[in-house]
């Protein structure tokens, strides 16, 4: 993450690296609002010491929220958290042991693979079909190893976008249950469809809980507020309660009445709605970007929604050389090895389309296409290129 | 902690037993102007991604914060926690591995005990006179266990308010310095000095970069804020801002706006010199409470500043047994055991002045010198004791 803040020292640089929301349409005032109403009705309260579980009435809102999605909870089985990466983070430490295997998709959230990687557990990476992950591939290793949970992104997934039907949901939840192995579903990006309804959350389907539902305020919201919440089983809500008295005590308080009044007042619910078809128009805009200008053999997946498309470079060329003609070039993604639990998937990259205007989108992939044909050119015949120059501002 | 909380049954309950600041004097309508300039002068930049290791101006404050007492710092050397308990368990989580040493005062704060045991450390507890941890014994333990670090509160320490001596010290700086172990210095209460200015930190003694300095805002300012800081060598800061990525990924950054307005504009200073007097009022009324009213055979320390004093019960008493007595009566404290690694300290408790008025405080006082009469007399002559009845309402 550092790294790729850091990469971005071209002037103009268009960054398809980030993971963010767009910024221009945070809603500054009605956060203002809500602050100042928070102030004003709870005064000095709002500064004291708070509930290590999270606010009451903002686990009961967030149940609310939920009930949207049809997942079944009651406050008594939410956690909020600093960010949803404190969540992933706190479930580590419960669950796992030094030694301990863990079912991932191959690509996942490089996030996760930091956090089960650093309590010392052993990843079990499961390759993705344009369906999420292989059921097919994922029995031999429940049947064999034991793990301690499946990590799966079913919705718009980070990196690839791919999202699992309801029938593989089903096949999905029923191939837990047989081996007993819970599910962890991380769920930042599912109230971002682009075409559509999605399919029900593995924890709205679970009827045996199996399901441990994570999700974050960072990528509807805003990132800074650093708020994230778990509906979960109880024995797992009490054991994560527990270690976190001594992570961290509990979450801000003054970010928690913020995100309940604009639960409540149906505040977030339009603020999604009108940055929805924003979004949705930057990823037609990169996805038509791509079938102009991708030079042959370039492949890329056409998600339904959320934040990010997967590139397979021509020819095998690889993301981190590209990424340093890119550099040059003006434009910044992250390399497909980032996200490969195994070190994989070195000729895929993955662009981010929410952070951007479409017509930076346009320029990047403009930017992005001559990078990669510029590599080929060089790899096949050795020559080199003269910069076209002039370049717009965006 | 819960328990604590969970412990307050009685409709009038005094509580001895917690450690927070007093939340009448919290300067509320500060805090909303100094949110309200960062939204006007940030906008939507407050609610975007931030930088792992703290927004660098907070850093850049903290830094002339602590250069008032005596310690010289950078901002790089700087990294800034939601909380400073979330500052011990990332330290506990890159200095140490299961079954490494880890050295601690006996009694000492009993989040620390946690985080460290919760990691796999080996705690061994080195006994506190009046001038707090006793070096003679800490030689040995130096010598033969190499422990990985020393954790010390030096001035006004938690649970039982000693502070180190300077001559002390720099024989501990000595001692750690010849034997090449770190030493983490948690500093929650310097700030708050009641009978002159206490002896400088360890930080600011320290010419080996030797020290860990780790503090708060919650017990001087706001516990609901959420914000603490380390000032640390860099290959410490370098260590945890890796760890903190995959743990939380920042602090909040509207909160970093807000303190960096308070320590800027020097209303952190005004707000600690307004409420030190009402602190140190506090503690007076307790000692003289105390004085007037314990029965034979109890002590007590007598902080020069802080937030506890600690007492020994009278024979032997056990603090668990008073516990029940004392919650009937409508006071409640926690129990010595709870600061001991070894779960020593039966017959202590700890009281804590500043979150309690005056009146309530000899009130409580009062109450808790009578379950310790009525127990005494209970456990020697077997007699039960009729309620006085009327108690006012505090």
């Amino acid at each position: 993450m550092r790294d790729m803040l850091a990469a971005m020292h071209h002037p103009n640089t268009i960054s398809f690296g980030a993971g963010a929301p767009s910024p221009e349409y945070f809603p500054v005032e009605q956060f203002r609002a809500a602050m100042d109403e928070a102030l004003t009705i709870f005064g000095p309260e709002l500064f004291v010491y708070g509930a290590v579980q999270g606010w009451r009435p903002l686990r009961a809102a967030l149940v609310e929220w939920m009930a949207r999605g049809g997942i079944r909870s009651t406050a008594e089985q939410v956690v909020i958290f600093h960010g949803s990466q404190q969540g992933l983070d706190l479930i580590a430490r419960v669950l796992l042991e030094p030694g301990d295997a863990v079912v991932v998709e191959s690509p996942t959230y490089l996030g996760a693979i930091q956090t089960f990687r650093g309590v010392g557990a052993r990843l079990f990476p499961i390759a993705l079909d344009r369906e999420g992950i292989r059921i097919d591939l994922l029995e031999h290793v429940l049947a064999r190893y034991r793990p301690k949970f499946i990590y799966t992104l079913p919705t718009f997934q980070n990196p690839t976008g791919a999202t699992i039907p309801l029938v593989r949901r089903n096949a999905l939840l029923d191939l837990a249950a047989r081996y007993g192995v819970p599910i962890v579903e991380d769920d930042p990006y599912s109230a971002l469809p682009y075409d559509g309804t999605p399919p029900p959350h593995l924890a709205a389907l679970d009827r045996r809980g199996l399901v441990i539902y994570l999700s974050t305020m960072s990528k509807t919201f805003l990132p800074g507020l650093r708020l994230g919440w778990m509906s979960a089983p109880p024995p797992v809500v009490e054991a994560v309660t527990l270690a976190r008295q001594t992570v961290d005590v509990h979450p801000n308080s003054a970010m928690q009445h913020v995100l309940h009044t604009f639960l409540t007042r149906g505040w977030l619910a339009a603020h999604i709605a009108a940055v929805r078809p924003i979004y949705a128009a930057r990823r037609d805009a990169m996805l038509a970007a791509l079938e102009r200008m991708a030079p042959p053999g370039m492949t890329w997946t056409e998600p339904a929604g959320g934040y990010f498309i997967w590139c397979r470079l021509p020819g095998g060329m690889r993301a981190r050389a590209l990424a340093t003609e890119a550099a040059r070039e003006g434009v910044t993604f992250v390399s497909g090895e980032a996200f490969s639990p195994i070190g994989a998937e070195r000729d895929a990259i993955r662009l981010n389309f929410t952070g951007v205007s479409e017509d930076a989108i346009i320029e990047g992939v403009r930017r992005l296409t001559t990078a990669i044909r510029r590599l080929s050119r060089d790899d096949t015949a050795g020559q080199s290129e003269t910069d076209t120059g002039a370049r717009p501002v965006v």
